[in-house]
């Protein structure tokens, strides 16, 4: 697979985006879904900001007062055997449940704007910052389809009451309305399709199960964009391989002639995650025509590999220019890169597989 | 609370219920939806079926295989440390996951008919079986709600590919249309309200989050009973309290004068399982309006406190006489019982804490 990554890569990279929170430090702009407004490319960034912290042995966790609207830090100390430091992402309990206590990081959604797909310039405000009990934790992950003139907004919504998605609509990128939680916790990932097939609106989505069940991919379809239904099992990790531990979808699946594209991203034992392609039937999108064995973009350059949690690429988002697929994708969940897929070279793959 | 049990609890065992499949024992019938139909009342009945063990140290965990339309039976040697065997329910990987590898029985939904609502006579088929890749571990809790002509009939899907919540539509316990899977996993406890609340029905749900998040009690709504969206969180688990560690909606929520009133279980960290009651507002049930601090059902009869998985009262269904609630519920994972509550009398608890 040739893969034309951008000679400026990385885009954009914390040094490129003021903290919004006094105290605090810019550690990460990343995995941004991304739109074709008017004749603009906006990025929208997925920023990460943790307190500046002062004092040794001491972590910060920032979290969203709703009540107070303002973010408050939860001190923890790194001695406290009542919880585990390794990931750098996240404070887990340290029993059984190992499950999240705080994220060391608040995200939030700020734009970026580009005439030639590569400079970007990074809006002052937030998009999407916390505003209710659901976000409290962060905003993560946006992924932007464009139905008709609208465009439909899904993100990541962290909580303590876990981990959800919500969407908006907008016409601007300025004014919105939102459609509300449209996946119940814990779910991840929603890439809805550009149009709908047979009357009804897609979506790809990833659950988490605590009892059950891996992280795979499955497939949702509904009448309105905020109630989803028909959940199908699509495709699932592969055990072995690059993509053996958890998928998820990536980009909002691209329509071609071939059927509908899906480029996904996948991670292995080592939480090495790269990005991988299937094929979709046009009319039936929980048939599955194909699927590359091989990821069409892996953690190669030093950005790719290096960073807050490294060996990390992960596709939200595209442009589509001829048969020129302009990926953005995050980078060691640090920095913003692009590449050049083509799109032919992609289905010809795909084709060898039918 | 006066509790009214039936003089002839249990008033469905094992006993009463041959098996469907050959060289299989039923080591449970329980957790029963109800519906009134006609001029009888119908338990959705749980039958939990499980292999005659003939060889000591062995498990055989049933599961249905699709493809060949059977059910198969996967061994287990208790002395593999690569597996937990210490709940009887379930065959849990002995690693940091725990998850459930597989279970020990399956089950699936076999109707029981009265005219007199304590004397009951099972059906030799069963109502909903095993079917698709999504229900190879078994059909489990249905729960039924009256709309119009219609029931809508809820139940947990269990697979290899989580545990989720499906749904059919029938007027006549006979023929039935699938609605699809309803509610990705891991979620369970679907209950649907009886009627549309300004222009879209509602349902309480119980998503099991892996990374964040309790075991509580949500809310969504839908246009059409088969796509679902606005989730929202209800209420939740209360430390130290008989509801410690998992709630989950019981029986339908029920219309009354002061609002929906919401029958819903919950457990403790000795998973000791009663239930509880809230009530929430009559124009936007994600309001609550009350809940009761102490159980309003608890095991305490020796059916309720010794089974296959002792301590549980879980009910999922009731009928509605005058002022007469007739609550039928599992007893221990074992048997069907039945009681009788009175609704001024809950109405008036809640009323005291509005």
């Amino acid at each position: 697979m040739q893969i034309k990554r951008f000679d400026k890569n990385p885009i954009l990279t914390p040094a490129d985006v003021t903290p919004y929170h006094a105290g605090f430090e810019v550690i990460g702009v990343f995995n941004a879904g991304v739109a074709k407004y008017k004749n603009q490319t906006l990025l929208l960034l997925r920023v990460a900001e943790r307190p500046i912290s002062q004092v040794e042995n001491k972590v910060y966790a920032p979290i969203f007062n709703v009540t107070e609207n303002k973010v408050e830090k939860i001190e923890y100390d790194l001695d406290d055997a009542k919880y585990i430091f390794d990931d750098p992402r996240t404070i887990r309990q340290n029993d059984k449940t190992n499950k999240i206590s705080h994220l060391t990081s608040l995200s939030y959604i700020r734009i970026a704007r580009s005439t030639n797909d590569v400079d970007f310039e990074v809006d002052d405000d937030p998009f999407l910052y916390p505003y209710d009990q659901y976000t409290t934790y962060g905003i993560e992950d946006a992924r932007c389809t464009q139905i008709g003139e609208d465009y439909v907004v899904t993100y990541t919504s962290v909580s303590e009451l876990g981990i959800g998605v919500s969407a908006i609509k907008t016409a601007n990128f300025e004014d919105y309305v939102h459609l509300g939680n449209i996946f119940a916790p814990e779910n991840k990932d929603i890439l809805i399709f550009p149009e709908k097939v047979n009357n009804r609106y897609y979506a790809l989505h990833r659950p988490s199960s605590s009892s059950l069940g891996g992280l795979n991919i499955w497939l949702a379809s509904s009448p309105d964009l905020i109630s989803w239904g028909n959940h199908k099992y699509l495709f699932g990790t592969r055990e072995g391989s690059w993509e053996s531990q958890r998928i998820g979808g990536g980009l909002p699946p691209i329509k071609t002639k071939l059927g509908w594209l899906v480029i996904y991203h996948g991670a292995n034992e080592n939480s090495r995650y790269c990005m991988g392609a299937a094929l979709l039937d046009k009319n039936d999108p929980s048939i599955i025509l194909a699927r590359l064995n091989h990821p069409i973009l892996e953690p190669e350059m030093e950005y790719e590999q290096k960073g807050f949690f490294g060996d990390v690429v992960f596709g939200c988002g595209s442009v589509l220019d001829g048969d020129d697929l302009i990926v953005y994708y995050g980078a060691s969940d640090t920095t913003m890169a692009g590449c050049v897929l083509s799109i032919s070279e992609i289905l010809k793959r795909l084709e060898e597989e039918l």
